[in-house]
């Protein structure tokens, strides 16, 4: 890219437009707009490279930084107006970057907060790592099993939890992008593993498909208490919650001693102001068994990102984990593709494919 | 000991005669009997000792275990009919125990589970251990600082909490048993601690006589947002919650990154049943701030009971630590004690004397 006047492109990005507070985010507040960046090497500041974004991982975390409010619950909100960000897949086509780990134009690379924008100009510094094309991993996994999702998952299993062989482990939100390696992930540690979910054909399909030992459509139990007593008789070991409110509730009542909780996200309370959440009644229940719950975020535990993917890799390469991506066309794609986090229509993981 | 006559002595004891479900238990779950037991040799097993009752420890937890239904909260409950039991200080008068460690008559012995009576026999592996008089320290000084509160404390504050000076810590119930130890840890550890407790009266106890940094009358505060927010202008490390409810949702609002809340008891709950406990809406905040919230019981800590008396001592003894402690006479008045923990009219620890 020598000639100035072939390096602006029309880049178009979603920005923040207003404030989503409550319920599910919609173009009020996720607006499209096409800005002009120059990708001329003299554009861009030294330590830096361009990057077109391929792939955009889609997020239920990323709701909860629309709300412009602290109310506790994520550090940080986008700023209105700005571009939001999101864990992406792109590749280097520019670099100003020159030291001994060089990016250099044509690497693969991943970003855990890249502009959801066509183009990007960002600091190396912001990069997390490059991709090795040869280990033949799709891009997309990057996003899904090697990514965002996968990483909670083996942070709440691998680190938090730490079950034993033949532990009994549950599973909420189960067919979701974390659920469904979380799962396979405490299968390959031997656990018994029972999954809640959304519909009778993500049941199956986490039954049938992802190995979980059995599962149950939450929208069919009236009352989850009696749905954990059948499913659980020897109690609950671990929960891995993904969606807060009266599903925890009903766990604290069958809880084991030394029960863990790995707080991975609550996506039934995003879209609820605070003092309309479901209340937790029964905390008091952690104190005679003895449990540890415990709320995590991915950037505190970037230390070990890199066991995490050689883990992964080589559960991959050795065809013991499948995965589910969902990968909707267009940078345009994005605010449905987010929408649908909230409506259980999905199955595994939701990727935006920027570039055709 | 040795005529079988005179070794047989009318024992007084505690037992549980009715469920207590909801509310402040009374004379019509808790009643005291009298029993004939013999003190004989030829009357206890071997590996067992005769044990005159000095002093019993009265704890929250003990209302805990008169429900008679497992909702979850505490493992072991009382029988129907049966001798309740509590924390206590005895004196070895019969010996039938042939090891090593030897418990001899006259041996002051602490048990953490010794009938409500006036005399018992128990097994010697029951004794935690023997208290060394020599070194100077008051006998109900080991059911205090010393026992199952000092313990308590001590494995909420160095285990789980483990706080760094100048730390924000937090503590409810501030001018009870286990919080009045609580706080005195933290400022060791170079905390700045505050207090919330039930009355002014022990606002001023906390802050003038151990060494809190300040604190605040719970029962005159509408809005725990509010004092949380002028007493934490920085936020909240460690929360050691002894109370449970609104008091700790509130908390939840706010948490520092990587606060740590052990869960000690819930006293505010104790007398409610599940259903109708006080719900806490905010533990999505955890995920956020990374918050862990872990409840324990002493139970499993034991094996760091040397360790602990071991600190406790060596603070006593340098005149480190002061203690706070209500002795009620007569084994008669074990019930009222118990009900005087409900009641907000206590400061520090309730320990009933047995023997005048």
């Amino acid at each position: 890219m020598e000639g100035d006047d072939e390096c602006v492109v029309e880049n178009r990005e979603w920005y923040l437009a207003a404030y989503s507070t409550e319920g599910v985010p919609t173009s009020d507040h996720l607006k499209l707009r096409t800005v002009r960046i120059s990708l001329a090497s003299h554009s861009i500041p030294d330590g830096h490279v361009a990057v077109e974004t391929l792939f955009l991982s889609v997020d239920p975390y990323i709701r909860t930084m629309l709300t412009g409010t602290l109310d506790g619950l994520y550090i940080e909100q986008f700023q209105l107006n700005h571009v939001i960000t999101a864990f992406a897949v792109g590749r280097v086509i520019t670099s100003k970057h020159g030291n001994n780990n060089n990016f250099v134009v044509g690497d693969f690379v991943l970003i855990p907060s890249a502009p959801v924008a066509e183009y990007s100009i960002v600091p190396a510094t912001k990069i997390l790592r490059k991709i090795d094309a040869a280990t033949g991993i799709s891009l997309p996994e990057y996003l899904g099993s090697l990514g965002v999702p996968g990483f909670a998952a083996w942070v709440a299993i691998e680190v938090l939890a730490d079950p034993k062989p033949g532990s009994n482990v549950f599973i909420s939100a189960a067919s979701g992008a974390v659920g469904i390696i979380a799962g396979q992930l405490a299968k390959l540690r031997g656990c018994r593993v029972i999954g809640s979910t959304g519909s009778d054909h993500k049941v199956e399909l986490i039954k049938e498909e992802l190995g979980y030992d059995d599962g149950f459509n939450y929208n069919k139990e009236s009352d989850f208490d009696a749905a954990l007593t059948k499913y659980f008789p020897d109690g609950i070991d671990v929960y891995l919650d993904n969606v807060g409110g009266k599903m925890l509730e009903a766990v604290l009542n069958h809880v084991n001693k030394y029960a863990r909780i790995p707080l991975c996200g609550m996506i039934s309370q995003y879209n609820k102001v605070w003092t309309e959440r479901e209340g937790v009644r029964n905390l008091l229940n952690m104190i005679g068994k003895e449990v540890r719950m415990e709320g995590f975020m991915l950037a505190s535990h970037w230390h070990r990102f890199g066991d995490f993917a050689k883990d992964m890799e080589g559960h991959i390469k050795q065809g013991k984990l499948k995965s589910k991506n969902k990968i909707n066309l267009g940078i345009e794609s994005f605010l449905d593709s987010l929408i649908s986090l909230f409506t259980s229509s999905n199955v595994g993981k939701v990727i935006v494919q920027v570039k055709a």
